[in-house]
């Protein structure tokens, strides 16, 4: 079974996104054959500062090595370098009626928001569907926003189908269920676009200092002190297991513990928790040209998947002349 | 000067389409530098049969190529053998506001017809200012329904040079005054639409027989007759000149012949008129791996020319990361 994820180089990874989605990803790896691109296409819609886009392509794929994408066993390329997609997108373009793309929630959404209203944005779907059935993907995790997008590249591989005959494998969503709700240093759910997050690489003291801002509540040290409800808790639970967590719990109920004192555990055994993912992005960080190696597999990889699909392709809609 | 033309292939071409606009492309290659290229990607909105395509395709290359268009002086290619112009496609279309497509007429008359409103006609505009904008085209002959499609072409690359520099050229349109009018068989302006067309190339017999088709007034054989007001005589002059026009309109003056003769003598002229551009059509025809081979030195020659605006784009965007 192949499964398909498409991730947005989007800057600097918090723990939300670790242990929402990337965990996940980087576990079923073994599991399927997993292909993984970074969606630098779909980014100019909203990125228009070139070095910037270059950097975050770079960043997101250090990133993504660095948190456990096993380029042996997934293939990892960056969008841009499997230009057939591009192809396919035009090629699905007439399989697509307007009405579909006018009805798409997250165009809607996002013009209602004052993003400026460009083609890039409407069309979206439809490069989201090349993407998708470039590679014959069966599986598309998705969170629950992004289903629809799946239901369009369905659509469109059905109409394609029954014009050309059966080239285009119609993909199925899997809705990725939060494993863990991560709560942000404010209680609310972790989001950059509430600023409260807890960065994964960073300095340990900048580290600690994004932890001691957690809102906790107002308890005497020598009290005992409720740990089921406590923000410093639930992010330190993340990273605690078995005795290690009973001890945590065992500290809040005896009192004589202030929640500084909790702060600064959570930021020790979270600073433990992604040691090696920080050698590993140092490792990476110092040798980008190994990176960039491994995206340049990747894509020759990626390469290889679709090409008996868009060879299809040209073929029935008579582009090979 | 960079002059780009676009050619739908879309099948026999007629003596209207020759006069109306092939002859000044053939003509104007040794002035300009002319770019001339097989829109079969457009081509695909409105064909969905993909055999019929691939041989409209080759059909296009093998006519224009024998009524003169000449590799050594022209770049002639097919659209699709040039993919950079998908990747100059999408990047515009982030600086493409809805607002421009919306107001496409051509878009909204073709739906008007009942034509599918699918992406593809919705967004054909964004692809074609990428036909143009790919190859830094000067200047861009268009009948007058097209002008609107030059000056969307004209608006996305001024966006795009605000946002990244002047990386685009911004192009002129030139309208193309119809040299000649060339009347159909009924009399109405010639049109594959109207199915009054007299095709240049095609048997002999048929020929004659669409041409005795044409409508004429009913004088009798003996009188004299009006030539100015006649479709056979105003067909008939796009093939003659000098003595030979004056010698038709002498025999339309002096009577004694019936518009039957000169219907045959029209069927005359035309033969021979394009008898060097048949000849060079069977040849042609004969050898399609010569075609193939020119449409292939073409599409080098037009990456050639591509490649330093799309390298420039890819840096400007940060798709080379």
């Amino acid at each position: 079974m192949r499964v398909l994820t498409g991730i947005q180089p989007s800057g600097d990874l918090h723990i939300g996104n670790y242990f929402g989605s990337i965990k996940q990803m980087v576990e079923a790896q073994s599991q399927n054959q997993t292909f993984m691109f970074i969606a630098n296409y779909h980014a100019m819609t909203s990125v228009s500062d070139g070095s910037r886009l270059s950097e975050l392509t770079m960043q997101c794929a250090t990133d993504f090595l660095a948190l456990g994408i096993d380029p042996q066993k997934s293939v990892f390329w960056v969008q841009s370098d499997v230009k057939e997609v591009l192809e396919l997108y035009w090629t699905l373009s007439s399989f697509t009626p307007m009405g579909l793309l006018e009805r798409a929630h997250s165009y809607k959404d996002k013009t209602a928001k004052g993003i400026a209203a460009n083609h890039s944005l409407f069309s979206y779907p439809v490069l989201m569907a090349a993407d998708i059935l470039l590679f014959n993907s069966d599986v598309v995790p998705v969170g629950k926003d992004q289903i629809q997008h799946v239901e369009i590249a369905r659509d469109i591989a059905i109409k394609f189908n029954n014009q050309y005959g059966d080239i285009l494998t119609v993909p199925e969503f899997r809705v990725q269920e939060e494993v863990a709700t991560v709560p942000g240093i404010d209680g609310q759910k972790m989001s950059k676009s509430y600023k409260n997050v807890v960065n994964i690489f960073g300095e340990e003291k900048s580290q600690l200092k994004t932890i001691k801002k957690i809102v906790t509540e107002n308890v005497a040290m020598e009290e005992p002190k409720e740990y089921e409800t406590c923000n410093v808790y639930n992010m330190a639970k993340l990273f605690l297991e078995g005795e290690n967590l009973k001890a945590l719990q065992d500290r809040y109920k005896q009192g004589g513990e202030g929640h500084g004192h909790f702060k600064i555990y959570l930021a020790e055994v979270m600073w433990e928790y992604f040691k090696e993912f920080r050698e590993r992005r140092e490792y990476f960080e110092a040798h980008q040209d190994e990176v960039r190696d491994i995206l340049n597999m990747g894509a020759l990889k990626a390469k290889e998947a679709a090409l008996p699909t868009i060879e299809k392709i040209r073929s029935a809609t008579g582009i090979r002349y």
